[in-house]
């Protein structure tokens, strides 16, 4: 499939490449519950796992010199790429692309214009040829304009049926095993785990609780505004409003966790560009900090690309050589989804 | 005083008539820890206490038609005038007014400019006709263009030194008793409680864990943005910028808990027309839903404004009949402060 090119820097609103098959029902593939012995199980031993393991004992200790108070135990992570799969595109660019003839058949007038017209044609030579500007277009187009309710039970209902066009899977069932892991391990020693995304905020908060564990109010992601209104009978509701308010991507991601948690975290896991600034900002707080990386270096189990260490280059999360120069610098820790996970699903 | 005439619709980014009488250090006024004996004791028995009691009992009583289970118990509180003392002026107003001279000596070029020659001048009559033009651009002058640990810092000295001219005490002591008693009643019963504030979230987040026993991840108020940058060093840091984000006021009400919270609250309090939209949006849930507002009705222990009810009206959260009619209509409490509540303060 070609690849569209300007899809990961539209700041991710997002998700779809397209007109991938589509059917089965979700599996609650939530956080695991594990005795303390099967903690990390996914994972292999090496500098990562010990990394983890070495930041929640230290700042879980308070007779040590990196205990860090519950209050303040705040982990974050990106998703896409971090807590599951983002090849061949954004899963919630697939929901747009895949909306458009919804949309298209609640306003026939969009039938003939361009970015409509091309995604409906299903040609992808010329879908990849789409502009910023058009795909911000359908970006709006399917994820605005209606009230949340029915925003969230549209997405509800795609992301229960919708497959993977590799797996066959449905795309909640493509989460890395050992980050989950992660996430349950972090919770269970009292960090607070919030997902910290480009993905549209309220797209990620439709399954978050039952894919992650984590509860909608711990989502951070792109925001468009709402417009509080009534309806006929007088009843408020609010609808999702064309206007970006927080493009949580690169700069976004520190300022997006200011706005809505506050604090800074003390662990955060991301694996593109656009999680360098929040990697940035929790590394610069005070005391214990704990910055990882996922590589994407394993074409076999997952997908490689980079272009970091020699990797196939890509434009859906980029890993440049530059942000793993200032990794190994920062001592901040890079996973090797090769070397560092055992399994990489659960359904394996 | 003259009232400042339109410091009640700038939205409250805000806080101060000024030049009020300072000192003294902030005391600890956080909720109450309470034996079940003793919840709600600063209530006197009537319809008020009876209907936070019903509610809460019905929404935790598992095997009953009302429950609610625990995750969604989501309980909304605005700030000024709900749970502490806003006249003569909001809290933060009276900050961002005494703020200035500070702001002037760091850009002496302000000093001889219009709305801040106004506010050195101390003339009152002529800081009452400033305009709202004059009075955003001493807000945005005096809560932004800071680092954020920099503003945090000077808000946090202030609030434990400025006192109310009325009381002779801090503002932070100035919070009504019964409330905070409410809120640890419903923390107790499973309920997670937020402030939703006309206020600038940022300043409330700086004592809300002191103060009401509120982490600053569950205050909402109105927000600008921030820019991610970096110093001199390298070192990256957010800076407050002088974008109004969200403002949480009115309609910005339900707006902003959708953003931040992304859950319907069972339960909101308010006490003006600001808290209007808010308390519709919560009552249009299904379930059980508990709607308040408090009704400054005691001019001896606190103040008395409406204009609802023959009050005198005020431009500084104002209860029109209008909103008293809606509640009575729609079977909103509104709690009376002066039959409600045994006493107002913890130091009484």
């Amino acid at each position: 499939m070609t690849q569209p090119r300007h899809w990961d820097a539209i700041g991710i609103l997002l998700s779809t490449a397209a007109l991938l098959p589509i059917t089965a029902l979700l599996r609650n593939t939530s956080a695991l519950a594990q005795d303390a012995g099967s903690q990390l199980a996914s994972w292999n031993d090496g500098p990562a796992k010990q990394a983890i393991i070495n930041f929640v004992r230290a700042t879980t200790d308070s007779s040590g010199p990196k205990f860090v108070p519950p209050e303040k135990r705040v982990a974050t992570f990106d998703q896409d790429g971090t807590l599951w799969v983002e090849h061949l595109i954004y899963t919630q660019v697939v929901y747009c692309l895949e909306r458009v003839s919804a949309v298209v058949a609640q306003k026939p007038e969009l039938k003939n214009r361009k970015p409509f017209r091309t995604v409906l044609s299903g040609n992808r030579e010329a879908m990849a040829k789409l502009s910023l500007r058009d795909l911000e277009e359908i970006l709006f187009a399917t994820l605005t304009g209606m009230p949340v309710e029915v925003f969230d039970a549209e997405a509800k209902k795609w992301i229960e049926t919708a497959k993977h066009p590799r797996w066959k899977r449905p795309y909640t069932e493509l989460t890395y095993q050992p980050m989950l892991e992660v996430l349950q391990y972090m919770r269970a020693n009292g960090y607070r785990t919030y997902i910290v995304t480009g993905g549209g905020q309220d797209f990620v908060r439709v399954y978050s609780q039952q894919v992650y564990g984590i509860p909608p109010e711990q989502v951070v992601g792109t925001a468009t505004g709402t417009k509080f209104g009534y309806d006929k009978d007088g009843k408020p509701f609010l609808t999702k409003d064309p206007k970006l308010l927080l493009n949580d991507n690169n700069a976004g991601k520190p300022e997006g966790i200011h706005l809505e948690i506050g604090r800074r975290p003390h662990a955060t896991f991301g694996n593109s560009t656009g999680d360098r600034q929040m990697l940035e900002y929790t590394a610069a707080g005070d005391g214990a900090r704990l910055m990882m990386l996922v590589l994407h270096d394993d074409a076999q189990r997952e997908y490689a690309y980079g272009p970091a260490q020699g990797l196939p280059d890509t434009k859906v999360g980029t890993f440049t050589q530059a942000l793993y120069d200032e990794a190994k610098k920062d001592g901040w820790t890079v996973i090797s989804m090769k070397n560092d996970w055992k399994r990489i699903f659960a359904f394996e």
